[in-house]
C-alpha cells in the first residue's frame, strides 16, 4: 500500500474523464451524459471523434428511453487527444483503453504522473488484472477494476476489484461513487480470473460450444433454449433464489435434497463440487438472507409478475 | 419402432388430459385452459384438488395478464382420480407425476393400453430418458419427451425427444401441437442427459457452486451478478448472438478471431473444446443465419429496444 487514500465526496462528482472511443468507452461516457455529468472523452487519435459521437447518438435513443437526470446533454461531452488536459480537471477517470497490457500498463504510468491523486482510476478491463495493470504506476493505491457489462449504458453491473497495490478505502469509494451514478455495485472478495459475471457467462458459452462441437445442438438450438427457457427468470432472479422459489415452501433446503444428487449427473461437462454441509448450509443462508420476511407465495408471485412483464414488454416490441 | 403413427390435425385437439397435481402438472393444466382448451387433471388422490385449483389460481393472475383465448375459463376444468376416465377421451396427454422411473414406468404401462394409440403423450420429465419410460409400454411410438420450464405458464420453452421406440412422426406432431398452442417446441437431435436448457443452466449453477465453496462469492454475489448483468441479454437474446453484436461489424467470425485465445483462459472452472475450423465455421454460419438480412446497426438497436423495455417493465413493477 503506498498511499493513505483520500477522496472526494462521491455525491460532488461533477467532471468524468472516460478514456477510449470503442463500444465500452462511449457508452460510458454516453451513460455518465445521460447521468447529468460533464465527460471529456479522451481519444487516442483526433479522427476517432465522429465514430464516438456516433456511437453515443446510438446510446441516447436508449438514455432517453429510460429518462434522462436533470441538466443530462450532450453538449457536455468535450473531446480531446491531450491526456494531461483531460486529466486535470476529472473528478473522476473511468479507462476503457484496448484489452492490451502493456498499453494499460504505459497509460497508467503518465495517469498515475497526470491525475490528482485523490482521485480514483477505474479500468473496464474483463480481462486483465488490476494488480498488473497498476505495477508501473506511481500512484496505484487508487487504481481500481470498474467491469461494466455491455451496453454499459444499459446494463447496471459493474464488478468492483482491487489489485495488490489499491487501497481498500478507494475501492469503497468506487462502489460508493457508482451508486450515486445510478450503476449497480458489486465488490469482489478478491482478484479472480474473469470476475464472478463473467465466469458464470463463460461457463454458458463453454457448454454450448460443447453440444455445437458435439452436434447435439445448433446455434439457433442455443439461443433459442436460453431466450425461450431459462433467460426471462435471468433478468429478475439469479440462480440461488430460483431455486429457492423451485423448493417450494420447503425453499433452498428441500431443493438442495431433493435435487442435490443430481450434482452427479452429466448434466453439462462441468463437475460439480462436492454438496458439503458446510456449502449446502451456506446455501440456505445466503437464499434465507435474500428472500428476507418474503414467504414462498410472495416469491412466488413476484416472480410471475416480473415474468408477465417482461414477456408483454418484449411481445410491444416485436409488434412494432 | 412399434407402430405407425398417425395422429389428429393439431389444431383439431379440444381436450387435453394433465397427470399430477404439482406445479408442473398444474402449471400445464393452468396454461393449457387459458388456451381455451377443456382440461381434465388427473390426481393421484381426490384430496389433492384443493392444492391443484389453488396453484391454478395463481397462474391464473398472469394468464390473465398475457391475455386469455377466446373462451378459455376456469371452468373447463375437470378432476379425476380415474386414470381411465381422465384418459378415454384425451386428444392429447400431458404427463407430470413424480421424478420416479419405476413409477413412470408402471403409469407408461396403463396409459400404453388406456389412451387411444393415434394420441400423443408428452412426458414433463426433466431428468429421466423416454426410452426407459416408455419400456414397459405396450404403445410406445406416441410417447415422447416435452419437457417444460417453471413455471410452464410462463416460460414458452419446451424441448422435445423421443425414446429409441419413439416414432419421429410422433415427435413432429408434438412440436405442430405445441406451436399451436403458443409454446416454443426445440426439438432435439438425441436424447443427452440434461437436454439443452438445463445442461446450460446447470453449468451456470455449478460454476456457482464452485464460488460459494471457494469463498469468492457469496450466494447473493451470484444472484446480483446475473440480474444486473447477463440477465437481461438472456431474456431477449442468447449467448451466440451476444457475441456476434459484440464482434461489431465483423460479427461472431471477428469475436471468435479476437477472443478465441480466451478459451485458454481459467475464466470457469468449466474447459472448453478446442475452436476448431468446423467449429469456428458452424458458428459463423449459424450466427449469419440467425441475424439474416439484418444488418449489425439494426441487431444492436433492437438488443438496445429490447433492454430498455426490460428495465422499464421490471422497473414499473418494482415501484408498485
Amino acid at each position: 500500500m503506498t498511499t493513505s487514500f483520500n477522496g472526494i465526496n462521491p455525491s460532488n462528482v461533477k467532471n468524468i474523464c472516460c478514456i477510449g472511443a470503442g463500444p465500452i468507452g462511449a457508452g460510458w461516457a454516453a451513460y455518465f451524459l445521460a447521468q447529468g455529468y460533464n465527460v471529456t472523452s479522451y481519444l487516442h487519435a483526433p479522427n476517432e471523434e465522429p465514430s464516438l459521437r456516433s456511437l453515443i447518438d446510438t446510446a441516447w435513443l436508449s438514455l432517453e428511453a429510460l429518462g434522462l437526470a436533470e441538466g443530462a446533454s450532450i453538449k457536455n461531452l468535450h473531446c480531446t487527444s491531450d491526456l494531461a488536459e483531460a486529466a486535470r480537471t476529472a473528478d473522476f477517470v473511468q479507462e476503457s483503453a484496448p484489452e492490451d497490457i502493456q498499453l494499460k500498463q504505459v497509460l497508467y504510468e503518465k495517469l498515475g504522473r497526470l491525475v490528482p491523486d485523490h482521485i480514483v482510476i477505474a479500468s473496464s478491463t474483463s480481462g486483465l488484472q488490476m494488480t498488473d495493470i497498476q505495477s508501473q504506476c506511481q500512484t496505484p493505491g487508487r487504481t481500481v477494476v470498474g467491469h461494466p457489462f455491455n451496453p454499459p449504458y444499459l446494463l447496471p453491473l459493474v464488478e468492483i476489484v482491487g489489485g495488490e497495490a489499491t487501497d481498500p478505502v478507494a475501492i469503497q469509494w468506487l462502489a460508493d461513487f457508482y451508486k450515486v451514478a445510478g450503476k449497480a455495485p458489486l465488490v469482489l472478495k478478491r482478484e479472480i480470473p474473469g470476475f464472478i459475471a463473467t465466469r458464470l457467462q463463460e461457463a454458458v458459452w463453454r457448454e454450448a460450444l460443447h453440444m455445437i462441437t458435439n452436434d447435439e445442438a445448433t446455434v439457433e438450438d442455443i439461443d433459442f433454449a436460453i431466450v425461450n427457457g431459462p433467460g426471462p427468470r435471468w433478468a429478475m432472479m439469479g440462480p440461488c433464489l430460483t431455486y429457492h422459489i423451485g423448493g417450494g415452501e420447503g425453499g433452498m433446503a428441500y431443493c438442495l435434497d431433493q435435487f442435490g444428487p443430481a450434482l452427479k449427473l452429466p448434466w453439462s461437462r462441468l463437475e460439480a463440487p462436492d454438496l458439503t454441509p458446510e456449502l449446502r448450509e451456506r446455501l440456505i443462508e445466503g437464499t434465507d438472507r435474500q428472500a428476507g420476511d418474503s414467504d414462498y407465495a410472495t416469491l412466488n408471485r413476484q416472480r410471475d409478475q416480473g415474468l408477465v412483464a417482461i414477456r408483454n414488454a418484449l411481445e410491444e416490441i416485436n409488434s412494432e
